[in-house]
């Protein structure tokens, strides 16, 4: 069961012009199941991703960076689950670069402007064939009003589907911005990945989306943790098809401001619904960190909170467990820390101040917080200006048994 | 149930000359408890020690700092269980001032002469007038032969008390080294603290000492993790009393190679015991690293593997999820990685190379491994000759238990 989180009716997720998908099953790992699904973008098109800082990087992650390094404009995605094509040397490079051949072929285009994603199973190669018979099926349901279908295709072991759109008046143009996103963790037991695809018919030229993808996942997907295991396959994409007629070059440009804020809200959402579907999670934590010197330290402080076991078992039994906070803020890694300067409070209650326990902190007034399916832990380190937030859950039985029971 | 760990008999537990210890119940938080522990020092020893790293370090780690600091010589350390003292401010460290004041009257020396070391409940003040009125008590118990009833003195939630002594010939002298530790977790739940207290009869010259517990401390204490959590008061202090007569002051010294060998292995043994009593922990697991270009880059393999839930509730599971494995040596921070050189093995079964599974790994193998109490992963880099180990332990459903339900 999700936090405070439901997907969103089939006709609350608008059409993106000149963004059409498709989902079949291919049975590439079980039957019965929705597991190939497909991008097709008109021409005219600006894309660009984040990917996964893992070394162990999985094979269509290398190939996605290549195809967008490549420069040639990108026509399609395919995305397939039950097989991560991870761990799997050249044999799985050449699984993923026959997959984008196929989806080529199918749609007149070239292998790279094919970009591919795969989710599941690390250390098995991709079974090809089974794409490739499947994509006939993927390409008759392509259509403009499949979004919803589309989240359903994309996900592994997550308990809901993830998927939001918004629409905003700019220039006098409508401006659609639809995403998806699945995960449940930053690596899925024996499942891995987190993707996230974001698709909007603004205009965006290609040196603007590809800094707006990436502040957009600073702010989104790469702040949240469940388990502080960064997946093989960890794929964000944005695509900017122009079709609204709202057209955006540069940083400057009139009503940007507002297309951005919509971009990265709409980013934020998709990656805050992963965290509250999170493996076990009962609770969904903000952890938001201010007065450091620079964005890093208060990083630093807010995953050292988000991924203490204490920490996050302490939220599962609602226990206003302070020292455990204290702790983490403590080992973070800020060397010179003056914790007689720290201040910590649970959402509006202030708990800790002068190195301890705040003096009118009432025990009472913390379990009320902590009893709440939404917390906010606010963290002033007293030094600066700077400020950053980290989107976690607790951590409970379940958590456990989800990952420990999963192959057995 | 500690992995492989039973306290040594009485008996096995040898005294060091010039060192005596007494135990005593305080009530310092709760009834019939032992619970406060002096151990007095002859004139004559050097005394080291390394703390914890955390910036909300405790009120007594910060006065041992100081009273090593100034160079007197230590003749006493007074340990009390309960409450940590960590969190407390100002008045924190007077009530730790107060405790060494306490202590130095008792036995006639300077109050920063004495070291003390609290643990148990962050955020919470010592009561110091307890602590006074069982010093008599603690005092009258002072004697050689204690030191398996100072091993129980110091336990908190530990399941049993860890202590281990060892002889040795050296330089025609019998050298004798007794320690014992306590811990289940870097951090507690509310019960902070890791605590080691290793004591021998040989003289150890203090820069030599000094250099000694650094260098034992980084091949025991700062190997292991339970759930990758530093405390505010982790604590590991070494005496050395001189009175076998066998005495060193150099690193060339005849017989010093073969005593600190017996040392290191003494303190590799205590922090051993504290991960084989690791919260929930039904594995003790070795991650040992080879084959990289610095032991800083080990470390960080070794600690990614360690820390990582999803490895630590397979291992639990005893489910050889190579993936995971695979994972978090991706991301454990060496950015100019190759992957394909990258070897890993369960014991002796190799289980991974080339970027993937190894081409002759059989599942069941791997299982076998996996369902042993004790298991080795073995991982090399393949990029140099540096060399670390972490030990660890699984992570169960008793860990969430103890640790959520700890204050309820």
């Amino acid at each position: 069961m999700p936090v405070n989180y439901a997907t969103p009716a089939a006709d609350q997720l608008f059409p993106v012009a000149g963004v059409r998908l498709g989902v079949a099953e291919a049975e590439i790992r079980k039957k019965n199941r929705r597991d190939l699904t497909l991008v097709a973008l008109d021409a005219g098109c600006t894309v660009a991703g984040v990917f996964t800082q893992n070394r162990f990087c999985a094979a269509p992650v290398q190939l996605c960076r290549n195809h967008l390094a490549a420069g040639k404009e990108i026509r399609a995605l395919v995305v397939n689950t039950g097989i991560a094509n991870a761990g799997t040397g050249e044999p799985g490079r050449q699984a993923a670069q026959a997959t984008c051949e196929a989806v080529g072929e199918l749609l007149g285009v070239a292998a790279d402007q094919v970009l591919p994603f795969s989710t599941g199973v690390i250390l098995e190669l991709l079974p090809v064939e089974r794409i490739k018979a499947g994509l006939p099926a993927v390409f008759a349901d392509l259509k403009a009003d499949n979004w919803h279908a589309a989240a359903h295709g994309i996900m592994t072991t997550d308990t809901v589907a993830k998927a939001t759109s918004r629409t905003l008046a700019v220039n006098g143009k409508k401006v659609t911005i639809s995403g998806v996103s699945k995960g449940a963790g930053m690596i899925k037991p024996n499942m891995a990945t987190m993707l996230g695809f974001l698709a909007t018919d603004a205009g965006i030229a290609q040196p603007l989306l590809e800094a707006l993808v990436k502040e957009a996942a600073d702010a989104s997907f790469n702040c949240i943790t469940v388990d502080g295991d960064t997946s093989t396959n960890d794929s964000f994409v944005m695509i900017a098809s122009g079709q609204s007629g709202a057209r955006f070059a540069a940083e400057t440009d009139a009503g940007w401001a507002e297309v951005k804020a919509a971009i990265i809200a709409v980013s934020v959402e998709l990656a805050q619904a992963i965290v509250r579907d999170g493996e076990g999670a009962t609770k969904f934590i903000t952890v938001a960190v201010e007065g450091g010197k620079d964005v890093e330290e208060c990083r630093k402080v807010g995953y050292a909170i988000g991924h203490s076991p204490l920490v996050k078992t302490a939220f599962f039994a609602s226990d206003p467990n302070l020292g455990r906070i204290l702790a983490a803020v403590g080992y973070a890694g800020i060397t010179d820390l003056d914790v007689d300067g720290v201040k910590v409070w649970l959402d509006d209650v202030l708990v800790a101040e002068k190195g301890g326990r705040a003096a009118a902190y009432k025990e009472e007034d913390g379990a009320g917080v902590m009893a709440q399916a939404e917390i906010t832990v606010r963290v002033d380190l007293g030094r600066g200006a700077a400020q950053a937030s980290v989107y976690t859950c607790d951590f409970s039985y379940d958590y456990v048994k989800i990952n420990a029971d999963y192959r057995s």
